[in-house]
Protein backbone atom coordinates (compact mmCIF):
# COMPACT_ATOMS: atom_id res chain seq x y z
CA UNK A 1 0.00 0.00 0.00
CA UNK A 2 0.91 3.32 -0.70
CA UNK A 3 2.55 5.70 2.11
CA UNK A 4 1.15 9.00 2.75
CA UNK A 5 4.30 10.64 1.49
CA UNK A 6 4.04 8.60 -1.97
CA UNK A 7 0.17 9.36 -2.30
CA UNK A 8 1.73 13.21 -1.78
CA UNK A 9 4.98 13.07 -4.83
CA UNK A 10 2.41 11.05 -7.16
CA UNK A 11 -0.57 13.95 -6.38
CA UNK A 12 2.95 16.67 -7.05
CA UNK A 13 3.72 14.73 -9.78
CA UNK A 14 0.35 14.86 -11.56
CA UNK A 15 0.10 18.31 -11.04
CA UNK A 16 3.34 19.10 -12.67
CA UNK A 17 2.75 17.11 -15.49
CA UNK A 18 -0.26 19.10 -15.97
CA UNK A 19 1.49 22.63 -15.16
CA UNK A 20 4.39 21.76 -17.41
CA UNK A 21 1.83 19.95 -20.29
CA UNK A 22 -0.28 23.66 -20.32
CA UNK A 23 2.70 26.39 -19.95
CA UNK A 24 5.68 24.65 -20.72
CA UNK A 25 8.33 24.16 -18.31
CA UNK A 26 9.57 27.80 -18.46
CA UNK A 27 6.23 28.73 -18.22
CA UNK A 28 5.30 26.80 -14.79
CA UNK A 29 6.13 28.10 -11.64
CA UNK A 30 6.37 26.15 -8.15
CA UNK A 31 3.36 27.74 -7.36
CA UNK A 32 1.68 26.93 -10.49
CA UNK A 33 2.38 23.14 -9.57
CA UNK A 34 1.50 23.44 -6.02
CA UNK A 35 -2.09 25.39 -7.04
CA UNK A 36 -2.56 21.96 -9.84
CA UNK A 37 -2.03 19.50 -6.68
CA UNK A 38 -3.96 21.34 -4.42
CA UNK A 39 -1.49 22.23 -2.20
CA UNK A 40 0.62 25.13 -0.94
CA UNK A 41 4.04 26.10 -2.97
CA UNK A 42 5.76 24.97 0.45
CA UNK A 43 4.65 21.64 0.65
CA UNK A 44 6.42 20.73 -3.14
CA UNK A 45 9.88 21.60 -1.53
CA UNK A 46 9.14 19.07 1.19
CA UNK A 47 9.24 16.40 -1.51
CA UNK A 48 11.07 18.07 -4.77
CA UNK A 49 14.01 20.36 -4.41
CA UNK A 50 13.37 22.39 -7.70
CA UNK A 51 10.46 21.57 -10.47
CA UNK A 52 13.97 19.92 -12.82
CA UNK A 53 13.51 17.17 -10.02
CA UNK A 54 10.00 17.13 -11.31
CA UNK A 55 10.65 17.04 -14.57
CA UNK A 56 12.92 14.58 -14.31
CA UNK A 57 10.70 11.88 -12.17
CA UNK A 58 7.99 12.52 -14.85
CA UNK A 59 10.44 11.80 -18.01
CA UNK A 60 12.47 8.82 -16.31
CA UNK A 61 9.00 7.47 -15.23
CA UNK A 62 7.78 7.31 -19.00
CA UNK A 63 10.94 6.16 -20.01
CA UNK A 64 11.21 3.49 -18.40
CA UNK A 65 7.66 2.49 -19.48
CA UNK A 66 8.93 2.28 -23.16
CA UNK A 67 11.62 0.82 -22.44
CA UNK A 68 9.68 -1.93 -20.56
CA UNK A 69 7.43 -2.47 -23.49
CA UNK A 70 10.34 -2.58 -26.05
CA UNK A 71 12.44 -4.96 -24.29
CA UNK A 72 9.24 -7.22 -23.71
CA UNK A 73 8.59 -7.27 -27.27
CA UNK A 74 11.78 -8.22 -28.70
CA UNK A 75 11.84 -11.04 -26.27
CA UNK A 76 9.09 -12.64 -27.35
CA UNK A 77 9.35 -16.17 -28.44
CA UNK A 78 8.11 -15.36 -32.02
CA UNK A 79 9.31 -14.41 -35.69
CA UNK A 80 10.76 -10.65 -36.61
CA UNK A 81 7.13 -9.55 -37.95
CA UNK A 82 5.69 -10.53 -35.07
CA UNK A 83 7.81 -9.18 -32.74
CA UNK A 84 8.41 -6.12 -34.57
CA UNK A 85 4.05 -5.53 -35.11
CA UNK A 86 3.94 -6.23 -30.83
CA UNK A 87 6.60 -3.48 -30.45
CA UNK A 88 5.30 -1.01 -32.63
CA UNK A 89 1.71 -1.74 -31.48
CA UNK A 90 2.84 -1.26 -27.54
CA UNK A 91 4.58 2.11 -28.32
CA UNK A 92 1.62 3.98 -30.49
CA UNK A 93 -0.94 2.83 -27.91
CA UNK A 94 0.92 4.12 -24.87
CA UNK A 95 1.93 7.52 -26.36
CA UNK A 96 -1.76 7.42 -27.72
CA UNK A 97 -3.03 6.82 -24.23
CA UNK A 98 -0.25 9.02 -21.98
CA UNK A 99 -0.20 11.79 -24.69
CA UNK A 100 -0.29 14.93 -22.34
CA UNK A 101 2.74 13.18 -20.53
CA UNK A 102 4.47 12.10 -23.60
CA UNK A 103 4.67 15.32 -24.92
CA UNK A 104 5.69 16.95 -21.65
CA UNK A 105 8.62 13.81 -21.90
CA UNK A 106 9.99 14.38 -25.78
CA UNK A 107 9.79 18.49 -26.20
CA UNK A 108 10.91 19.00 -22.96
CA UNK A 109 13.81 16.69 -22.27
CA UNK A 110 16.27 19.33 -22.86
CA UNK A 111 15.08 21.27 -19.80
CA UNK A 112 17.17 18.62 -17.71
CA UNK A 113 20.26 19.16 -15.66
CA UNK A 114 23.28 17.73 -17.50
CA UNK A 115 23.17 14.77 -15.46
CA UNK A 116 19.89 13.76 -15.84
CA UNK A 117 19.55 14.59 -19.29
CA UNK A 118 22.51 12.25 -19.77
CA UNK A 119 20.57 9.07 -18.07
CA UNK A 120 17.72 9.92 -20.43
CA UNK A 121 19.95 9.90 -23.55
CA UNK A 122 21.56 7.10 -22.47
CA UNK A 123 18.43 4.75 -21.96
CA UNK A 124 16.62 6.26 -25.11
CA UNK A 125 19.79 5.09 -27.13
CA UNK A 126 19.38 1.46 -25.26
CA UNK A 127 15.41 1.72 -26.71
CA UNK A 128 17.11 2.69 -30.24
CA UNK A 129 19.61 0.00 -29.83
CA UNK A 130 16.96 -3.19 -29.24
CA UNK A 131 14.13 -1.86 -32.03
CA UNK A 132 17.51 -1.46 -34.37
CA UNK A 133 18.85 -4.98 -32.96
CA UNK A 134 15.49 -6.07 -34.15
CA UNK A 135 15.05 -4.69 -37.78
CA UNK A 136 18.75 -6.35 -38.00
CA UNK A 137 17.50 -9.77 -37.14
CA UNK A 138 14.95 -9.67 -39.54
CA UNK A 139 17.01 -8.76 -42.04
CA UNK A 140 19.09 -11.41 -41.34
CA UNK A 141 16.79 -14.16 -41.89
CA UNK A 142 15.22 -12.78 -45.00
CA UNK A 143 11.91 -10.88 -43.84
CA UNK A 144 12.97 -7.63 -43.55
CA UNK A 145 14.49 -5.11 -46.09
CA UNK A 146 15.98 -1.93 -44.75
CA UNK A 147 18.96 -0.15 -46.63
CA UNK A 148 19.94 1.98 -43.71
CA UNK A 149 18.74 0.51 -40.25
CA UNK A 150 19.66 3.39 -38.21
CA UNK A 151 17.37 6.06 -40.38
CA UNK A 152 14.79 3.16 -40.78
CA UNK A 153 14.74 3.00 -36.68
CA UNK A 154 15.03 6.65 -36.56
CA UNK A 155 11.55 6.89 -38.59
CA UNK A 156 9.89 4.12 -36.51
CA UNK A 157 10.78 5.88 -33.09
CA UNK A 158 9.34 8.98 -34.50
CA UNK A 159 6.41 7.87 -36.06
CA UNK A 160 5.28 6.65 -32.81
CA UNK A 161 6.68 9.66 -30.51
CA UNK A 162 4.78 12.22 -33.10
CA UNK A 163 0.86 10.15 -31.98
CA UNK A 164 1.26 12.29 -28.73
CA UNK A 165 1.12 15.38 -30.81
CA UNK A 166 -1.65 14.83 -32.89
CA UNK A 167 -3.74 12.15 -30.99
CA UNK A 168 -7.30 13.45 -29.87
CA UNK A 169 -9.50 11.40 -27.54
CA UNK A 170 -12.23 13.63 -29.60
CA UNK A 171 -11.84 11.64 -33.26
CA UNK A 172 -13.25 7.80 -33.85
CA UNK A 173 -9.72 6.75 -33.93
CA UNK A 174 -8.91 4.34 -30.52
CA UNK A 175 -5.35 4.40 -29.37
CA UNK A 176 -5.84 0.44 -30.21
CA UNK A 177 -6.95 1.36 -34.04
CA UNK A 178 -3.94 3.69 -35.12
CA UNK A 179 -1.61 0.70 -33.46
CA UNK A 180 -2.34 -2.00 -35.21
CA UNK A 181 -2.80 0.72 -38.47
CA UNK A 182 0.99 1.91 -37.92
CA UNK A 183 1.94 -2.13 -37.00
CA UNK A 184 1.03 -2.83 -40.85
CA UNK A 185 2.54 0.30 -42.50
CA UNK A 186 5.38 0.02 -40.56
CA UNK A 187 6.05 -3.79 -41.92
CA UNK A 188 5.27 -2.43 -45.10
CA UNK A 189 8.14 0.00 -44.45
CA UNK A 190 10.22 -3.13 -43.85
CA UNK A 191 9.23 -4.69 -46.92
CA UNK A 192 6.48 -7.23 -45.58
CA UNK A 193 3.21 -6.79 -46.74
CA UNK A 194 0.56 -7.62 -43.93
CA UNK A 195 -1.17 -11.09 -44.13
CA UNK A 196 -4.72 -10.87 -44.14
CA UNK B 1 13.71 46.52 -51.09
CA UNK B 2 12.43 45.87 -48.10
CA UNK B 3 11.50 49.17 -46.10
CA UNK B 4 13.40 49.85 -42.78
CA UNK B 5 9.39 48.79 -40.69
CA UNK B 6 9.50 45.65 -43.04
CA UNK B 7 13.07 45.20 -41.89
CA UNK B 8 12.12 45.86 -38.10
CA UNK B 9 9.28 43.47 -38.66
CA UNK B 10 11.60 40.46 -40.01
CA UNK B 11 13.88 41.12 -36.87
CA UNK B 12 11.09 40.92 -33.95
CA UNK B 13 9.82 37.81 -35.87
CA UNK B 14 13.52 36.45 -35.81
CA UNK B 15 13.64 37.59 -32.48
CA UNK B 16 10.24 36.14 -31.39
CA UNK B 17 11.03 32.71 -32.75
CA UNK B 18 14.37 31.80 -31.08
CA UNK B 19 12.63 33.27 -27.70
CA UNK B 20 9.62 30.77 -28.43
CA UNK B 21 12.05 28.26 -29.12
CA UNK B 22 13.94 28.22 -26.34
CA UNK B 23 11.62 29.84 -23.58
CA UNK B 24 8.24 28.48 -24.91
CA UNK B 25 5.17 30.60 -25.35
CA UNK B 26 4.39 31.16 -22.22
CA UNK B 27 7.68 31.62 -20.97
CA UNK B 28 8.28 34.77 -23.19
CA UNK B 29 7.78 38.15 -22.36
CA UNK B 30 8.05 41.17 -24.73
CA UNK B 31 11.00 41.74 -22.70
CA UNK B 32 12.76 38.61 -24.27
CA UNK B 33 11.39 39.32 -28.04
CA UNK B 34 12.78 42.42 -28.00
CA UNK B 35 16.09 41.33 -26.20
CA UNK B 36 16.58 39.02 -28.88
CA UNK B 37 16.09 41.44 -31.58
CA UNK B 38 18.09 43.80 -29.99
CA UNK B 39 15.30 46.20 -29.65
CA UNK B 40 13.82 47.97 -26.65
CA UNK B 41 10.50 46.49 -25.77
CA UNK B 42 8.53 49.84 -26.65
CA UNK B 43 10.21 48.92 -29.97
CA UNK B 44 8.14 45.48 -30.24
CA UNK B 45 4.12 47.46 -29.44
CA UNK B 46 5.29 50.08 -32.52
CA UNK B 47 4.92 47.13 -35.36
CA UNK B 48 2.96 43.82 -33.07
CA UNK B 49 -0.12 44.50 -30.55
CA UNK B 50 1.02 41.13 -28.82
CA UNK B 51 3.43 38.38 -28.69
CA UNK B 52 0.25 36.19 -29.92
CA UNK B 53 0.60 38.32 -33.06
CA UNK B 54 4.35 37.25 -33.57
CA UNK B 55 3.29 33.78 -32.92
CA UNK B 56 0.54 33.65 -35.51
CA UNK B 57 2.87 35.74 -38.04
CA UNK B 58 5.46 32.66 -37.45
CA UNK B 59 2.81 30.24 -37.86
CA UNK B 60 1.39 31.51 -40.76
CA UNK B 61 4.42 32.31 -42.77
CA UNK B 62 5.05 28.26 -41.88
CA UNK B 63 2.25 26.88 -43.22
CA UNK B 64 2.23 29.40 -46.22
CA UNK B 65 5.80 27.84 -47.45
CA UNK B 66 4.56 23.96 -46.81
CA UNK B 67 1.20 24.61 -48.46
CA UNK B 68 3.69 26.15 -51.55
CA UNK B 69 5.72 22.63 -51.11
CA UNK B 70 2.75 20.60 -51.14
CA UNK B 71 0.95 22.23 -54.05
CA UNK B 72 3.95 22.10 -56.18
CA UNK B 73 4.22 18.41 -55.57
CA UNK B 74 0.71 17.31 -55.92
CA UNK B 75 0.04 19.29 -59.34
CA UNK B 76 3.12 18.08 -61.19
CA UNK B 77 3.25 16.79 -64.41
CA UNK B 78 4.26 13.07 -63.51
CA UNK B 79 3.33 9.76 -61.98
CA UNK B 80 2.03 9.65 -58.35
CA UNK B 81 5.11 7.84 -56.80
CA UNK B 82 7.25 10.63 -58.41
CA UNK B 83 4.88 13.60 -57.06
CA UNK B 84 4.77 11.77 -53.59
CA UNK B 85 8.42 11.56 -53.74
CA UNK B 86 8.96 15.23 -54.32
CA UNK B 87 5.96 16.20 -51.95
CA UNK B 88 8.23 13.83 -49.25
CA UNK B 89 11.55 15.72 -50.18
CA UNK B 90 9.94 18.84 -50.01
CA UNK B 91 8.20 18.70 -46.87
CA UNK B 92 11.21 16.94 -44.86
CA UNK B 93 13.84 19.13 -46.40
CA UNK B 94 11.68 22.09 -44.97
CA UNK B 95 11.47 20.36 -41.54
CA UNK B 96 14.76 19.91 -41.34
CA UNK B 97 16.42 23.08 -41.98
CA UNK B 98 13.78 25.04 -40.47
CA UNK B 99 14.00 22.62 -37.26
CA UNK B 100 13.38 25.38 -34.83
CA UNK B 101 10.77 27.69 -36.29
CA UNK B 102 8.93 24.51 -37.18
CA UNK B 103 8.92 22.99 -33.51
CA UNK B 104 7.30 26.37 -32.35
CA UNK B 105 4.81 25.64 -35.09
CA UNK B 106 3.79 22.45 -34.53
CA UNK B 107 3.66 22.59 -30.57
CA UNK B 108 2.81 26.25 -29.74
CA UNK B 109 -0.48 26.19 -32.54
CA UNK B 110 -2.75 25.89 -29.57
CA UNK B 111 -1.71 28.95 -27.87
CA UNK B 112 -3.17 31.03 -30.47
CA UNK B 113 -6.59 32.88 -30.64
CA UNK B 114 -9.35 31.09 -31.36
CA UNK B 115 -9.69 32.77 -34.82
CA UNK B 116 -5.71 32.78 -36.05
CA UNK B 117 -5.93 28.75 -34.88
CA UNK B 118 -9.32 27.99 -37.06
CA UNK B 119 -7.24 29.80 -40.14
CA UNK B 120 -4.24 27.29 -39.60
CA UNK B 121 -6.44 24.60 -39.11
CA UNK B 122 -8.12 25.69 -42.23
CA UNK B 123 -4.82 25.32 -43.87
CA UNK B 124 -3.57 22.39 -42.74
CA UNK B 125 -7.01 20.87 -43.21
CA UNK B 126 -6.10 21.94 -47.27
CA UNK B 127 -2.53 20.71 -46.86
CA UNK B 128 -3.68 17.14 -45.74
CA UNK B 129 -6.53 16.98 -48.54
CA UNK B 130 -3.93 17.72 -51.39
CA UNK B 131 -1.77 14.65 -49.34
CA UNK B 132 -4.90 12.46 -49.35
CA UNK B 133 -5.67 13.30 -52.73
CA UNK B 134 -2.48 12.48 -54.05
CA UNK B 135 -2.53 9.27 -52.32
CA UNK B 136 -6.05 8.58 -53.72
CA UNK B 137 -4.87 9.20 -57.59
CA UNK B 138 -2.13 6.62 -56.72
CA UNK B 139 -4.84 3.80 -55.51
CA UNK B 140 -7.06 5.17 -58.46
CA UNK B 141 -4.66 3.62 -61.13
CA UNK B 142 -3.20 1.14 -59.15
CA UNK B 143 0.45 1.94 -58.10
CA UNK B 144 -0.71 2.59 -54.30
CA UNK B 145 -2.07 0.43 -51.81
CA UNK B 146 -3.37 2.05 -48.92
CA UNK B 147 -6.21 0.44 -46.91
CA UNK B 148 -7.18 3.85 -44.60
CA UNK B 149 -5.92 6.95 -46.94
CA UNK B 150 -6.88 9.52 -43.58
CA UNK B 151 -4.74 7.40 -41.50
CA UNK B 152 -1.64 6.70 -44.14
CA UNK B 153 -2.02 11.06 -44.63
CA UNK B 154 -1.32 11.54 -40.88
CA UNK B 155 1.30 8.94 -41.29
CA UNK B 156 3.23 10.24 -44.10
CA UNK B 157 2.81 14.28 -42.35
CA UNK B 158 3.66 13.35 -39.25
CA UNK B 159 6.62 11.54 -40.26
CA UNK B 160 7.62 14.59 -42.18
CA UNK B 161 7.10 17.17 -39.10
CA UNK B 162 8.48 14.92 -36.60
CA UNK B 163 11.82 15.72 -37.83
CA UNK B 164 11.93 19.08 -37.01
CA UNK B 165 11.97 17.28 -33.22
CA UNK B 166 14.59 14.82 -33.81
CA UNK B 167 16.72 16.65 -36.78
CA UNK B 168 20.33 17.66 -35.63
CA UNK B 169 23.15 19.45 -37.44
CA UNK B 170 25.22 17.40 -36.04
CA UNK B 171 24.71 14.56 -37.13
CA UNK B 172 26.06 13.27 -40.70
CA UNK B 173 22.69 12.97 -42.38
CA UNK B 174 21.50 16.41 -44.39
CA UNK B 175 18.16 16.98 -44.63
CA UNK B 176 18.66 16.24 -48.60
CA UNK B 177 19.82 12.66 -46.94
CA UNK B 178 16.81 12.02 -44.87
CA UNK B 179 14.60 13.91 -46.99
CA UNK B 180 15.78 10.70 -49.94
CA UNK B 181 15.31 7.97 -47.65
CA UNK B 182 12.06 9.12 -46.17
CA UNK B 183 10.50 9.24 -49.59
CA UNK B 184 11.71 5.59 -50.10
CA UNK B 185 10.02 4.64 -46.96
CA UNK B 186 6.68 6.25 -47.72
CA UNK B 187 6.90 4.67 -51.56
CA UNK B 188 7.28 1.53 -49.07
CA UNK B 189 4.42 2.24 -47.18
CA UNK B 190 2.16 3.07 -50.23
CA UNK B 191 3.12 -0.65 -51.34
CA UNK B 192 5.64 0.50 -53.76
CA UNK B 193 9.23 -0.86 -54.10
CA UNK B 194 12.10 1.80 -54.56
CA UNK B 195 13.54 1.27 -58.29
CA UNK B 196 17.23 0.91 -58.59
Amino acid sequence: MATKAELTRQRLLAGAMTSFAENGFHGTSTRHIAAAAGMSPAAVYVHYTSKEELLYEITRLGHDEINRIVEEAVAADTTPSERMRRLIRGFVIYHAQHHASSRVVNYEMTRLSTEHLAEIVALRTRIDGLIAGLIRDGVTDGTFVAPDISMTTTAITSLGIDVARWFRTDRPWTPQTVGDHYADLTLRMLGVLPQN
